[in-house]
């Protein structure tokens, strides 16, 4: 694959305030199965949820993940939180995947956003 | 070196609320001249500060990198915010290190943490 047809990796946006943060930091089991298929369903029914605005994942390789869900407000996380599907992959994640993890949830009281100024470039090649 | 010899990786315990975070979500430019030295110095300082709890961080492969700080009240945040090496860094960040980035800094109202149950082994060999 070129370079040229994937989409630049960009942080999801700092909203304005106030806003809601799920921090979730995780160390995950040898054993993955099925893991790869729940994480995918998870992340398409998060994206119906009103109010949700974005996720930001991390992984050191063989190490410590991260994932960043940004809400607008309680009553989005109160719906992704209590939504059936979502409770099934944390129970079989408790079981199965995950070795450890914490999740912390916050309300974002002050944020802010930096983007370099891009200097033109000619047409990618390659 | 053998595996016995490196501490096991654990994400930062999830503390009783409330506490805050500061959510910081970056992808780094190509010339990361200089970054290593200023980041390890950083993560002295801010292990001086009185109200620091620990630190998270985690980055893709040559994408998105995600540190998560986590500090007792406002007063520590205040304090690390405004140090005055750490703001110096941060403009030499702007100049040089990021491409993007985006800081949400949240009040922590909930948390929760799991760690699986160990089964008992032999003596680590190797």
């Amino acid at each position: 694959m070129s370079d040229h047809s994937v989409a630049p990796v960009v942080p999801v946006e700092a909203y304005e305030p106030p806003y809601y943060v799920a921090v979730f930091t995780a160390v995950r089991t040898q054993d993955q199965s099925g893991y790869g298929e729940t994480n995918e369903r998870m992340e398409d029914l998060v994206k119906d949820i009103p109010g949700y605005l974005g996720m930001d994942y991390a992984q050191n390789p063989g190490g410590l993940a991260i994932t960043v869900g940004y809400f607008r407000d309680a009553e989005a996380l109160a719906e992704w939180r209590y939504n059936a599907e979502h409770r099934a992959a944390q129970k079989r994640g408790q079981a199965e995947w995950y070795e450890s993890y914490s999740l912390h949830v916050a309300k974002v009281e002050r944020s802010h956003g930096f983007v370099r100024a891009r200097v033109p470039q000619g047409p990618a090649t390659g």
